[in-house]
C-alpha cells in the first residue's frame, strides 16, 4: 500500500505530519512526500522545510492521498499541475483525504461536488462555492473521500483510516505507541468551546459575519 | 524569543513538529531546526526528512529549546557533540523542553537528575536511570524543565508553554486556529485505558514484566 502525501509552498506542517505519523503506521505501508519537484518544500510559516523524495512523475498511483491545508490556499488551488497529480491520483486511490484547508485544494480539483466534506471552520464557507456540503464535523467520510478539520484533526483522521483499514485493534495499537490521550490545557479548540470574542475576532479578519 | 528544535537522525516526526506547531505560534518568536550539521535529517521510519536549517554552532543560545524522541536513543544518548550543545543551550534557555524519548537525551545529558520528569511509557524505567523521578503525567514542569509523554503528548505540552509564556487568551487562541478539539475514535491512548493484551504485548517486546 502506497500513501502519498502531498507537499507545496506554504503548507501547514502538522497538516501533513499529523496524519503521516499515524498511517505510514498501517501494516506493508510505503509512505512518500510528493511535489512537483523533489527536494525541500517550505511551510506556510517559511521556518520549516520537509524534503519531497518523489515527483508527480513518480507518484501517480497510491493508495492513499493526503492533501495538507494552508493559510495561503490561492496559488495551491490555482496550480493546474498540482490539480492535474491530484485528479490522476484520485482516479486510482482508495482513499483521498485532506486535513484543514486541504480541502479546498480537493474543491478546486473537482473532487468534492455533491460530497458531505469539512475544512478548517474558518474555510466552511469557502468550501461551499466548490460545490461541497460543507460540516463542520471534525472528521468526515463520503465515500472514499475523507476531510479533516483544521490542523490538529488530522490525527483523529488518521486514526479512524486505521481502524477502517486495519481494524480497531491496530488503530488502538497506533493510539497507544503514539500516546495519543488529549489532555489540553484549555477547551477552546472549536469555535463552540472558545471563547466568543476570539472567535469573532477571526472570523471578522476573514471578512465574515459573527 | 528564539526557538530551537533539534533534529536527530531517527527522530520521531510528530514530536518535533506538534510542539512546533504549537509554539511557533508565540508572539515574535522566531523557531529554527538546528542539528550537527544543516541539510535534511531523515526520521525513525526513514520517509520523511526535515531540513535542518542551523547548526549547533549557529544557535547557541535558544530561549526554548525542544527535544524530539526517537525509537532508536541508543545512538544520540551518546552522542557528546549533541550532549555538549544540550549542555550549553540549557546553561541560559528559559525552558528546555523534550517530547517521549527526547527525555532520555536530556537525561543523557545530565539535565533532569533529581527532577521530576515524563517520557513514553515504555521508556519511564529508563528515565529512571538518569536520575530522574518519572512520572506518568502527561506534562510535567519541573522549574524550566518541561517534559513531555509519547508522540502526540507534545501538542499538549505546547499549549501549556503557551500559555506560561503568552497567557491563557492566546493560548486559547493558537488552540482554536490549529481546532485542537480532539475527538479520538477510540480510548487507547494510555497503558491504563488501551486493550490490556496490547500493552503487555509492547511490554514484553521491551522486556518488561507486565
Amino acid at each position: 500500500m502506497q500513501i502519498a502525501v502531498l507537499l507545496y509552498p506554504g503548507f501547514t506542517a502538522l497538516d501533513a505530519v499529523g496524519p503521516f505519523e499515524i498511517i505510514s503506521r498501517l501494516p506493508d505501508a510505503e509512505t512518500v512526500f510528493v511535489a512537483k519537484e523533489a527536494g525541500p518544500v517550505r511551510n506556510d510559516m517559511g521556518n520549516l522545510a520537509l524534503v519531497a523524495d518523489r515527483t508527480f512523475a513518480e507518484v501517480p498511483r497510491p493508495d492513499i492521498v493526503v492533501v495538507p491545508g494552508t493559510g495561503d490556499w490561492d496559488p495551491v488551488t490555482r496550480d493546474e499541475e498540482t490539480l492535474d497529480w491530484l485528479r490522476t491520483a484520485d482516479a486510482t486511490s482508495t482513499w483521498t483525504t485532506s486535513v484543514c484547508t486541504g480541502s479546498l485544494i480537493l474543491g478546486a480539483a473537482g473532487l468534492l461536488r455533491g460530497r458531505r466534506a469539512t475544512s478548517h471552520w474558518l474555510a466552511l464557507d469557502l468550501l461551499k462555492t466548490y460545490g461541497a456540503e460543507a460540516t463542520g464535523e471534525r472528521v468526515v467520510f463520503d465515500g472514499k473521500y475523507v476531510t479533516a478539520a483544521g490542523v490538529s484533526s488530522g490525527i483523529d483522521m488518521g486514526l479512524h483510516l486505521v481502524g477502517r483499514i486495519a481494524g480497531d485493534r491496530h488503530a488502538q495499537t497506533v493510539q497507544l505507541l503514539t500516546e495519543y490521550d488529549p489532555q489540553p490545557p484549555y477547551d477552546a479548540g472549536s469555535p463552540e468551546k472558545a471563547p466568543a470574542e476570539v472567535v469573532a475576532f477571526w472570523r471578522a479578519e476573514m471578512g465574515q459575519a459573527s
